[in-house]
């Protein structure tokens, strides 16, 4: 089933309102939310509109709260989310560092106490629409086993990288487990096999079963011993540099929430040499021939701007289960 | 065999002396060269040696060669590397970006026209001894297919993200094919299957035989399409903030030279907060149970360390065969 954008968004931000958001925040959170459907991340559009009011109810995200600078130090600042919606804490930072860049060329802004900004690369667009180049990454709750061990110790902290470019923005988005846990249930509950392997069985097998993956709990870092490592110097990057929460600390407290993250933004050279740039990389790389018949080598964003062309031409895919859920509340 | 440090250190320079290089720089190859067996990196330490030497002789590595600053912006440098050695332009650069992130808090350098630097992590170790975070990486010639396609089109582009400790500093060193081509080689003359698969055959099918993927140069990226992707702006990264070669060019040279690099460092909290932090998430992290009985989870530069107090203890350990060349130089 689709939904008009603009029904979307106008139905978020009639529940936000209801729940004590201020006017322009629940535009913001709204328009956010909408969008992260409408470029096609669902399980963190509409599908996590319903957990992100759960969150709001328990005091966890708190409507009323805004950032506050804690620090400065030339181009590196620090501020506190003060417990507010994560969505709302990131643009601000990200803003911030886009003017830091434009400042001093690179910019840097750390933010703790904050919530979970739903979709990463939500932001990474927000830079590169202001003609900057963004890197942003979170802390999340322990769902990862370090490699060489079983228990889960990392968190699969999202990383974004977004470079500004007229025919539409190159922007990556990546957790670092191989598949989110949401990908892992939607497998499973589909009796589908993984394409390639997400995890471990629980004899210590790779596996490409999400049932066994999901009952073990030893889902596989991106690229095994290097996302382990990876995940460890993002959670302490984050956690270091906002004086906030690592992994270490969310996980005790079993909800996910006061996390850390980081917001940098870097000038580009200007428009033209940009973008004449990123063409011919984009073409070198599509030069490699294809691998099945099907395949076809995409630039990173690539697929989210035509999952975003047709959401607007034809509306936005919903889950009627959830979208019910959304009209009734 | 093992050798002493001081006299692998000593024999570089006898030979970059007899290229040209001045006695400070010759100094500071060596030592680094050095340093890179001493840590366990063979493979950019005594072992490239021989390459350095045929690159500096074929004239692709200038001795003589200089950085000069091209542009400035802030906290943003843009360098020209002038085709010098690759770790003497990188060296330069880190300490520029050091000192910018004392000054503004974070600094980015970035550099064209550079060489090769051998073990990326060097440069890491370099900035943490100095007190900051340091993160680098470069691009380097086509090496890995993007994913969907079969022909290289991507670099391995190694990314470095380094952190200050009193009690060893963490230096993850990470380059973005699972395995690299070096590893690749020693597992097929070893008739060694991959512990984990590395590429695929000829057929498409996912391969642990080093043999077949070095047949099909299908490395994988690590974590499938999402290294891939980040590769692709890692390399972007590095083209457009230095103005310097993106992949697509240095590969059309068939020699791997005139590479781009970017050096960001940032000021990290004082020492007594961030040792605390770091010693938190680590014991948190070494609290997973480990998944085999030999198994046990390391935080990224803890082998390193290892070995390099083993290295200075009983000698740096070298391949006999080239270590007899470079003694005939």
């Amino acid at each position: 089933m689709r939904v008009p954008f603009n029904k979307l968004q106008a139905e978020f931000k009639r529940v936000l309102l209801s729940l004590n958001f201020e006017e322009w925040k629940a535009e913001l959170c709204a328009t956010t939310f909408a969008a992260n459907s409408a470029d096609g991340v669902y399980t963190h559009g509409l599908n996590r509109f319903p957990t992100f009011v759960e969150f709001v109810k328990e005091g966890l995200v708190k409507p009323g709260a805004s950032p506050t600078k804690e620090n400065a130090f030339g181009a590196l600042e620090q501020w506190n989310g003060n417990l507010g919606a994560g969505i709302l804490n990131a643009r601000f930072c990200m803003a911030r560092a886009v003017e830091l860049a434009r400042e001093c060329g690179i910019g840097c802004v750390a933010l703790r106490n904050t919530n979970h900004w739903m979709r990463a690369g939500a932001y990474g667009w927000q830079a590169a629409e202001a003609g900057v180049i963004g890197i942003c990454f979170t802390n999340t709750i322990a769902n990862l086993p370090p490699w060489g061990g079983i228990d889960p110790r990392l968190g699969n902290n999202p990383i974004v990288i977004a470079i500004p470019r007229a025919a539409g923005h190159l922007v990556l988005d990546m957790a670092l487990s191989q598949y989110a846990v949401g990908k892992l249930v939607q497998y499973k509950n589909n009796n589908e096999e993984l394409p390639l392997p997400g995890g471990y069985n629980s004899k210590g097998e790779l596996s490409t079963d999400a049932a066994e993956i999901l009952q073990s709990k030893r889902l596989l870092p991106v690229g095994f011993w290097k996302g382990s490592g990876l995940s460890m110097m993002l959670d302490l990057l984050a956690a270091l540099l906002s004086r906030g929460n690592p992994t270490a600390r969310i996980t005790q407290s079993e909800k996910e929430f006061a996390v850390s993250q980081v917001f940098i933004c870097i000038k580009p050279p200007d428009v033209k040499y940009t973008d004449q740039l990123i063409e011919e990389v984009i073409s070198y790389t599509k030069s490699s021939r294809p691998g099945h018949d099907s395949g076809s080598v995409l630039y990173p964003g690539e697929n989210a701007l035509k999952t975003r062309e047709k959401s607007f031409r034809e509306g936005v895919l919903v889950d009627e289960q959830i979208w019910g859920q959304v009209l009734r509340m």
